[in-house]
């Protein structure tokens, strides 16, 4: 079983943020023998501000280690221009890009009324968006060289809800959706797109957990999930994982059997929906479907199924 | 037990879309006593053009059956001006309003290469954030009334994945994300929002589906979902349902118990989530969080475990 150690990575890897999370990822990648891209515009918890320290002060981090790194100041919102200064820095000399797209938080905090977040497009300009053309602007590169590994960062927030973050739920869930169709364009051109939903302390989740708790769920506990799913060697494709603490668990959807609520030639009505309502919503032998085409097989199958049987209970095998 | 029949909905129903699906929605509501406002901007299937003629039609079929319906033809992004013409056209004579916030698709072919699909920003600008400007404007008069029922319309294409549709399944993730937040807020005002993803025959499905599936996947077999999830004696709320030929299926996630894969006082590794990794994707005994407290504290017990049993076996409970 081979080594994810020292010098396993030889790669080129754009890590899209330098303070928090990020910054964890740029050193671990470092250390394994990476070639950092560290990209940060310096932006402040609300998304404002602009500053060259952030990225600057990782790099030199890594540098006073020995490794190599180079700083990058563009918004995740100029794509284009952000992997081609990966290019231009390490182009010439690497096999593969291992990339890290996972782009950043603008407000975090707990807000009353999810109308204020609303009016806030930052949210959806950097994360979704910016996720979109990071991605897109690499793709191509990554096809050529056969070989991609891309990490979304989704939330919590997303997967369950928030009080207070609708448009931030709205806009980490987008990425895990855009994850789900990259990780079926990218398989026959060995590109991984995984997803995570990560707790750590960081200015992000100050503002919202215990002192205590921000120091005890260091960003480093995240970290090996991230290089584990950006290694050549990991086959993972298309997952989503919670991860903190030092723990990490995969989710995917689970499905009831449902209810066929309608009968042959006679019309479906809202009260055969309501009197079936225990039936459709009982997890007693959910199934698992993993794709469009399971899920689409299933509801076809209904039709035959009525039109032979005539019946209100045929369910839907997955 | 209560009926759903005629006269049930003493209501005002704003439906988003006129042909496919949203026609049938808006004629149901209307035969069981809705005040429907139909709202159409009568785009193509690729989402130019403007035509008063697809609401129109719709408005003059439930007149002649009838009902009460007005026409509307602003876009979904046009959330404010669209919500007051449901007010003006009805406020002053209804008791409450069920909503119908589904907004449209703008391509649902299948595309080659999945920069096509980004380069549009009309599918964000029309699903998400017209999904988000109809249900701000709508949020405060729900609010007063203490009654709103939203169901956000997603697609499997989001849930797991459609090659050629990564624009359109973050779109569509980035509902059910909203509408994950939006369960939680509204609770208290008696506000529900699910969310459905339908397969139904549509001049958007006929482009890559049999023509007999087409035929077969009617759009009546969609609509009493969405009636009974609009009728105030349905308490369901954060619900995400597959919808299609008249079978009816609930989904949620599952989660791995996982694994902790690290020990006390030393550095976690790539390492040790790769020889886990088998344990950390298997769903033997798989939990359902169904909240963000409940991951957050699964996260959190594997701090004091960690601590107290210095352990690389310590799995959370959820
Ligand atoms: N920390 C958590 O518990 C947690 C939970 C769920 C999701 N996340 C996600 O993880 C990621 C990192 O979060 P963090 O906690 O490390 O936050 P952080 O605030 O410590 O880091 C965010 C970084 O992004 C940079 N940035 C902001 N806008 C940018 C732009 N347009 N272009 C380039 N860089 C930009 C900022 O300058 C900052 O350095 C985010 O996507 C966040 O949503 C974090
Ligand atoms: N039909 C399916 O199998 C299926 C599957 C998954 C999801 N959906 C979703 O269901 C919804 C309805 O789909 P359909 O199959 O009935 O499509 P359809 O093309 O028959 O109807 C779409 C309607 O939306 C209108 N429209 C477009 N842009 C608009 C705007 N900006 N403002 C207001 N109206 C606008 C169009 O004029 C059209 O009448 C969409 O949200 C779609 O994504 C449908």
């Amino acid at each position: 079983c081979a080594s994810v150690s020292k010098g396993a990575f030889n790669t080129v890897v754009a890590v899209f943020l330098s303070t928090g999370l990020g910054r964890e990822y740029a050193l671990a990648f470092a250390e394994r023998g990476a070639s950092v891209v560290v990209n940060d515009l310096g932006a402040d918890t609300k998304g404002g501000g602009r500053s060259s320290a952030a990225a600057d002060k990782v790099v030199e981090e890594i540098r006073a280690k020995g490794g190599k790194a180079v700083a990058n100041y563009d918004s995740v919102e100029d794509g284009e221009k952000l992997i081609q200064s990966v290019l231009d820095a390490f182009g010439k000399i690497v096999s593969n890009v291992g990339l890290y797209a996972g782009s950043t938080p603008q407000c975090f905090k707990r807000i009353l009324s999810f109308f204020f977040v609303f009016t806030s497009d930052l949210i959806h300009r950097v994360h979704l968006r910016g996720s979109f053309l990071v991605t897109r602007a690499a793709w191509n590169h990554m096809k050529k060289q056969k070989f991609g590994r891309i990490i979304m960062t989704t939330s919590a927030a997303g997967i369950y809800g928030n009080f207070g973050q609708a448009n931030y739920s709205a806009a980490k869930l987008g990425m895990l959706g855009l994850a789900n169709t990259l990780a079926i364009e990218g398989l026959k051109y060995n590109i991984f797109c995984n997803t995570i939903a990560p707790v750590a302390g960081s200015r992000l989740t100050e503002t919202v957990m215990p002192p205590d708790l921000v120091m005890s769920l260091k960003p480093e506990y995240v970290a090996p999930l991230v290089l584990w799913l950006c290694h050549e060697q990991c086959q993972e494709n298309g997952g989503l994982f919670e991860v903190g603490a030092g723990w990490i668990g995969k989710l995917r959807w689970e499905r009831t059997q449902g209810q066929t609520v309608r009968q042959k030639n006679k019309p479906m009505t809202p009260e055969a929906v309501r009197d079936q309502w225990d039936k459709i919503c009982d997890f007693t032998d959910a199934t698992k479907p993993a794709s469009i085409q399971e899920s689409l097989q299933s509801v076809v199958s209904v039709l035959s199924r009525v039109e032979s049987e005539g019946e209100v209970n045929g369910n839907p095998t997955a």
